[in-house]
């Protein structure tokens, strides 16, 4: 066999008695039995929790719905109580955690490398920062309110503050474990985190939609088209403070729901991770190079700048009835302007993928797994939007001044988001660089196999993908930590082995040149459509097009379910792209 | 190596010249190019057909809302329209499918014995032979109201019932398949059959809940409790047979939808096989043998037979106001007996499972996971509204005679729901009988390396899970066809490797009988209790507790939209615990 070649190099012999190796033999066969009976009941763990998280959302969810309806029985404090326990039970098990690891320094062996990057941790701080200063600003609120308004919300924000803390604090060192200790009550405790934000999440996706859709009415009882029915505190505002607070919600809800979505996506391949067995392969370490991406920067930042000149222009004339149509159509011109870009960019994108040869990654990942998964399910968001629109559009008999470039705009937003989930989920999945694996194992293989006679019965057994796998898995650089490899070796390598190899890098570096600059177009861009809906700035509810088609009410609704999802697509995205940037 | 010494026995080397072996290997290098390419455009493949597919969905998903809104623009006719698209789409590509069966007879090489159970072809053909009724009496309703209805019905209705029939002759046929030529092409069909099939599901809830709010208003009008106002055609039937027709609508629609969502589960497994390189490992027929659950069976058949009195009695009762209540707490009581019931079943098959020792079977199985998913999606419909019962009976200040029954009943379905899912996924997960693969395997790995004595070396390179993964993929039974393997064989040699393995058996052997009556009692159970919903009882609607806290309108809201998930899941925890009865 061919695997005797391999063998003879790799294994290291060490001589032991064969008595003390029967006694490890037995031990070994012990050790497997209660392996295997872990795996049992790991399984079972993860059905246990996971039903366990889904019964706390709902119970949250019909909480929510209660408030919402303003009915009998169900108030707000009760709300607010539930989310204030649930806080409090994960702060006591991240207290635990974090003691377990002050004791025993190594009881987490493995890290999965992929989880929790250095820049998607900056980035949780960032908005948990953020987060605190609502935080400040709702217990401001809260204090000058404080004779109308209940001290659930004052309690709540303090305990909302310490919890914000805590989490960044345990996500910042514990992202990367691979948790195999106590692993039913770490389940329990990892998926009882990711509903608890997923709640959060909810419930601040809530409170920003009463506050845009108080904004709403408000800017149209300015216009004259309904009488003014939006809630506010019953007293007066005991500090001075209290306008200020209030409108600076408006501008820091974004963050409050972006870091909860983002901290329950990192716990949930936390939870993923749990008990699991890491396959060893390399890990190369993604950097940060700005240079190579000119063009593509450039393109962007102004793309940026004017986006935050519409803003400012929007915000301007929001409270005007003239101007506010002068707006709508400002906005989706820029609108079609920008996605006409990025779905070229986009495409070119993927039309290089397609001349280009280099293999796919199908290890497993979990984290990269959820990437793709959240696009696909984010993305569904803008899609309903859109959909709505381009509907009301072709079914309806009356056309508000602004349906012809509504239409080239709703289906520009389908093409660009179709694109460059394309796009990104397939430079994910690509091996970049210098960790072109399978060409240099297929390689070796074919090296060390020419002089033996057993290669090709092998081969008709198996497939050559296991063949590779399992070279794979015998290659001595396995590492249990996550130390990324040293590329100087590995080019030696393959510059030795052939020629042909280099001649084709040169033009690959062309062809990744043109990559890096559309991921870093598509990475300011997003940013920039991220910030107008974010902002508030939603043509949808103004345009008095698809009411006609659903009724009011229900499109609000339709509006406000798909919207946070539309808005997390456009982080999320340029999340994703910051990280292709890196790895191109 | 120990590997060595495997080898030795394993490999059968076939002596060839070195000159044709180059060759070869040359062209294995060729082969192997093109296999990387094929698998990186499968990946982009797979998220494109996706989202064509997510898109197709909406779209209808927005034309229902607009519809079922009544507003100007959008009319059922567009509706229809599109659905029948979508349905000649299918049967157009289903066609080409088996034209190019029918030319190239090899063209399906690889078959996935889990997906697509023979007993599972068999429950979607009998769903989709009643589908055919409600097509006949649709088609038999528009003759007689021909005079008022729109033709794109009666088109449907005939569009339909074709689409039906060649759907099911294409999963008979086609269900295992692993499709590996025009995989892009492939992908784009099997994916638009998933969503039009589940768009059609989703048509049919929206039908049926219809008909029910319909019967509902009906009688509460009775009941003098509101005005009517339920659509029927505005002119006269010109045959004898509307109203049965009208009335059989009510009992067929059940199936209507249990087959479209059955179809749709079906077909997703046959995308996620497509381009799969299959893991050989045996494969065990399930054979379904009636013996040894005797006292299951008679305890299940009593309370079908009672879930049949109650239907009866309510049926009889349900336009009675005084009798209303009484039906309602007999539903609750009856309900409440039955769940203590199951749940305990439920807990002793976990218990039982808690100190068996049998090895969970983790090998890739995409309708396996399919299958859990499902069970945990659904799940969640029924949790939603026991959660809303439960939290409208703590909090609301007036309470109908029948609360204190429905806060049992409430919990009871969630503990029951919770427990049975435990008992179903653990059970699919283990090993059972005969299937002790990794117990002889690893026997067998330390009968070869006793000798060895670089065993230890290469333990403590590998996990012992990595080295029996191998070793399995090398034993000389691997098979390309479904061919189950003969359980005598394996026996002899396990009897004879180790005589306390037999002793083990007699006491598994009761634990798998009690098992057995469990996993047919909680069968026949599920069967009962997916009768009364989906044959319209709806307690929900009724009982005027929810409305309460939550608005009227809202909770039938949320009622329309979880019952279907929750009488989902009856049917698909009944077919997955044939599956259990038939495996343990």
């Amino acid at each position: 066999c061919f695997k005797h070649h391999v063998m003879d190099i790799m294994c290291c012999g060490k001589p032991s008695s064969t008595a003390s190796m029967q006694a490890k033999v037995q031990e070994k066969s012990e050790t497997f039995k209660v392996h295997l009976k872990e795996k049992s009941s790991q399984k079972s763990a993860e059905i246990l929790s996971v039903q366990y998280g889904v019964n706390v959302f709902l119970v949250g969810l019909l909480l929510m719905l209660a408030v919402t309806l303003h009915k009998a029985g169900i108030t707000e404090e009760h709300l607010l109580s539930y989310l204030i326990t649930l806080m409090l039970v994960q702060l006591l098990w991240m207290l635990w955690q974090a003691l377990r690891k002050y004791k025993h320094k190594d009881f987490i062996k493995e890290k999965d490398c992929h989880a929790g990057a250095r820049w998607l941790r900056g980035g949780l701080t960032l908005f948990a920062f953020i987060t605190l200063i609502l935080d400040s600003f709702k217990l401001g609120y809260f204090i000058g309110y404080s004779g109308c308004l209940s001290a659930a919300k004052g309690i709540y924000s303090i305990v909302h503050a310490v919890f914000t803390v805590s989490q960044v604090y345990f996500l910042w060192f514990s992202a990367k474990d691979v948790i195999q200790s106590f692993q039913t009550i770490e389940r329990f405790g990892v998926i009882h985190s990711v509903f608890t934000n997923l709640l959060l999440w909810a419930f601040g996706i809530l409170s920003e939609s009463k506050h845009q859709l108080n904004d709403h009415k408000k800017r149209l009882a300015a216009l004259g088209n309904l009488t003014l029915d939006y809630h506010e505190p019953q007293c007066n505002c005991t500090t001075n403070a209290c306008t200020v607070f209030a409108s600076g919600f408006y501008y820091l809800y974004p963050f409050y729901v972006e870091y909860h979505i983002f901290a329950s996506a990192m716990l949930f391949v936390l939870w993923k991770n749990i008990g699991r067995s890491l396959e060893h392969h390399r890990y190369r370490k993604i950097k940060f190079r700005s240079h190579g991406a000119m063009v593509g920067t450039i393109a962007g930042l102004i793309a940026l700048a004017i986006t935050i000149g519409v803003l400012v222009y929007i915000t301007q004339v929001a409270h005007s009835k003239h101007k506010k149509d002068s707006a709508i159509i400002l906005f989706y011109s820029y609108g079609v302007t920008i996605l006409t870009l990025m779905s070229a960019a986009g495409i070119i994108g993927l039309l290089i993928y397609r001349v280009d040869e280099r293999p796919i990654d199908n290890s497993k990942n979990p984290s990269r797994k959820l990437d793709s998964d959240l696009l696909l399910a984010s993305a569904s968001g803008s899609w309903l939007i859109a959909w709505g629109s381009f509907l009301a559009i072709i079914c309806t008999d009356k056309y508000p001044p602004h349906a012809w470039i509504n239409l080239p705009y709703s289906l520009l937003v389908i093409l660009e988001t179709y694109a460059q989930n394309l796009f990104i989920i397939e430079s994910i999945h690509r091996k970049h660089r210098k960790t072109e694996d399978e060409y240099e194992v297929i390689q070796r293989v074919f090296s060390v196999t020419n002089s033996s006679s057993n290669l090709l019965a092998t081969l008709h057994h198996k497939s050559l993908d296991e063949v590779i796998k399992n070279e794979k898995k015998e290659l001595p650089y396995m590492t249990h930590e996550c130390i990324p490899h040293v590329d100087d070796h590995e080019d030696n390598e393959v510059h030795n082995s052939t020629i042909s190899l280099s001649s084709r890098r040169i033009k690959l570096s062309r062809k990744r040149r043109i990559l890096k600059n559309i991921a870093v177009f598509l990475f300011l861009c997003n940013i920039s459509l991220w910030i107008l809906p974010a902002f508030g700035f939603h043509p949808q509810y103004d345009s008095g097009l698809e009411e006609r088609v659903f009724d009011f009410e229900t499109w609000i609704a339709v509006v406000n379910l798909a919207m946070p999802f539309a808005i997390f697509y456009r982080t999320h995205s340029a999340a994703s792209l910051f990280e292709v940037y890196c790895i191109i």
